[in-house]
């Protein structure tokens, strides 16, 4: 039944109690049909029953009228290897990233890689140099995780003095979460046996730009692995066919594609990705440096610019919050540009640095509103507005940019994107 | 450092303790290089860095040198959508089934079905008979979950008299396991209001064969959900493009693909795949019907058939466990065919009725060994011996086959199914 009290908004603009619509049975858009109607509609065999389907196929694909959920990939005219390409997270639901949509920085292009003439080499600060054939990775002890990649520059957009009005995944889909599977890092560096002097890692992929990073060997102990599969299948080609290394939670850079080469050190390489790229000037005049951690952001996917609300009335919103500290712990959203906040469902399951799904209840009255949502962390961490990310950062930042989306909504249901 | 406590089997024929491999760093196979050869190695440059690689793609796929990984199905060949294919689990990792490698069960085709031309009817014993857009869909409130989906047909092949000898995704695929985003169908059937009298919902597909089965309205009203999205992406044409009916743990063929009709009733529809099949004889001259749940099962997909061991030493044995009923407490893993059991550690997060990945290390000592899983769920159902199955139903089935399977190794390291 419904009744005034639980249609109470809890926040302005018309957010409702986060538990509402899974218990309660709203009208939304249904067609109610008459009983002439219903005679007819039982009796229609649709057309799709009236002709045998197409017949199996090896490896499926999505659906012919599914062909506008793409990556949208921006390239140099140059090199047609050296770009990116955005995971459109506005098209998408749930909290997986299909492995045909994964986001990709490329410096130059993707390899093509025969796993059986690929090796991975550990050297440097060791006591052995070890060489390992995929094969017998194939055959190492594995573990799983579920983690976001986001390159860390994505979003960077949102620097610009003027709002971008553009779908949501062309300037923050530089983020995409998936199930990796591999071998713990440890297990490999443990068997080469570390001096005690090493300290950081660089590791350096098989492609043609030999794309290398730093990596400090403490975050290499800890958590990362070095992944064969990807939600299942083994990686594909653009996510570093035949080996990645998987960095949980931190800058997607170091996320090494086609890696070949871990070399023991007791200082980082100073490779370009870290010192004329991913080194910032701070308002201080000091710069920074090593920013290696994904702080906790969120996004509202639903509705987002390229969207249009064409009635008043009932609305979800959904959207993906993640951080590289850990699980996210909250997500508040407001319906009235940020003076009142509710808050959202989180979808379980709640992982630490993977995407988590939001969602919260909305009666949309045809007015203006502004949707921000705000993400908080289990470390404390709370997502920063725009005007306090920029005072801490400056206006010339280019990477790590993390501050609150808004989306306006205006009274024909048209979205833009805005500073507010 | 290894230590001879370390390596003490826990179990018969060699196994080892299961959080052994997360900590130690033992000897697999990699090779240790000499200072001349490293000299030599360290200044190779792969083959893959010397040429530009391949642009970007706006929807990729797999690499070439793994297309041997794909479904393998069998239609019949009069009628080339009748047919299944399966899930090669014996190639995959962690607990995700990509898209493109869902196993599939057709009657007539995979049709093509426009979602501006199709329709969702829920009438019968409702209030008021509603009609849904799939666009009226997309705006309502989802959740999403992660389960496995399970032909009720699937590991018929061990009803045999004899073990077949092939790879086990091929009899033993018809399982595979997604995140499902969708509509919650309770929220649907209450907006339909429900009449008193109602105990049953037809659902029926729009497929050429119109199939249709009867699911009790209890487990409607639980946690079944109308499926937009897979994966995070929309549903594939061959997992039910635009909507599926997911019914979390039950029989595969409950989860209705291109689901146009749910016709609310008093009893079931007594369709063909509730009669003519999906109904057995007992040993005691009874027929069993409507065995909906999908009881604890497990498979060790590494190593399985068609692997093969090139060397005595350590192994992760790797395999997979689900339940209909929630979620797996434990799997135990037999390396002496059954005398003596050690238990596996699962992967986190083990979610209800999804796919759990099991792993345990294992010291194959080059001598004859019949590996086995056996899963533990929540509920304490214990995955059955086939001796004790077989004792149960009669040696007739042919649906809902769940007991442990034997892979017998022998001293060359060929892997052959047993009934052991």
């Amino acid at each position: 039944m419904k009744t005034k009290q639980d249609l109470t908004p809890i926040a302005g603009g018309g957010l409702l109690d986060r538990r509402l619509f899974l218990k309660k049975g709203l009208t939304f858009s249904a067609v109610v049909l008459s009983s002439d109607a219903l005679a007819n509609s039982d009796l229609i065999r649709p057309e799709s029953s009236k002709i045998a389907g197409k017949p199996f196929l090896n490896y499926g694909v999505p659906s012919e009228y599914e062909r506008q959920t793409i990556r949208w990939t921006m390239a140099n005219s140059m090199a047609d290897g050296n770009g990116v390409s955005w995971t459109p997270l506005q098209d998408l639901e749930g909290m997986i990233t299909p492995n045909g949509l994964h986001f990709e920085r490329h410096h130059n292009g993707v390899p093509t890689i025969d796993p059986k003439q690929h090796q991975l080499l550990i050297h440097g600060m060791v006591n052995q140099s070890l060489l390992f054939e995929v094969e017998d990775l194939l055959r190492y002890p594995m573990t799983s995780l579920f983690c976001f990649i986001e390159c860390g520059g994505n979003s960077n957009a949102a620097w610009r003095k003027k709002p971008i009005q553009t779908k949501l995944g062309y300037f923050h889909g530089m983020a995409s979460c998936s199930e990796w599977t591999g071998v713990p890092l440890r297990l490999l560096l443990n068997e080469a046996k570390i001096k005690g002097r090493a300290k950081w890692l660089i590791a350096e992929g098989a492609d043609a730009s030999l794309m290398n990073i730093s990596l400090p060997l403490e975050k290499a102990l800890d958590d990362c692995i070095i992944a064969l599969y990807q939600n299942g299948e083994r990686i594909r080609p653009e996510n570093g066919y035949p080996l990645r290394l998987i960095v949980p939670g931190w800058e997607g850079v170091l996320n090494v594609k086609w890696l070949r080469r871990l070399h023991l050190t007791n200082r980082p390489v100073m490779a370009r990705n870290e010192t004329s790229k991913y080194t910032e000037l701070m308002p201080s005049g000091k710069a920074r440096q090593f920013t290696f951690v994904m702080e906790a952001k969120s996004l509202i996917t639903q509705p987002s610019f390229g969207h249009k609300l064409d009635r008043k009335g009932f609305y979800e919103i959904s959207g993906l919050a993640w951080s590289g500290r850990g699980k996210i712990k909250k997500v508040e959203v407001s319906a009235d540009g940020g003076k009142t906040w509710a808050q959202a469902q989180l979808q379980d399951p709640v992982l630490s640095r993977c995407f988590t799904r939001f969602r919260i209840p909305w009666q949309w009255q045809g007015k203006t509103a502004v949707l921000k949502s705000r993400a908080t962390d289990e470390t404390g961490y709370v997502q920063p507005e725009r005007d306090a990310l920029i005072k801490a950062r400056g206006s010339h930042g280019y990477f790590h940019y993390n501050a609150i989306v808004s989306w306006k909504i205006n009274p024909e249901g048209r979205i833009s994107h805005v500073y507010a």
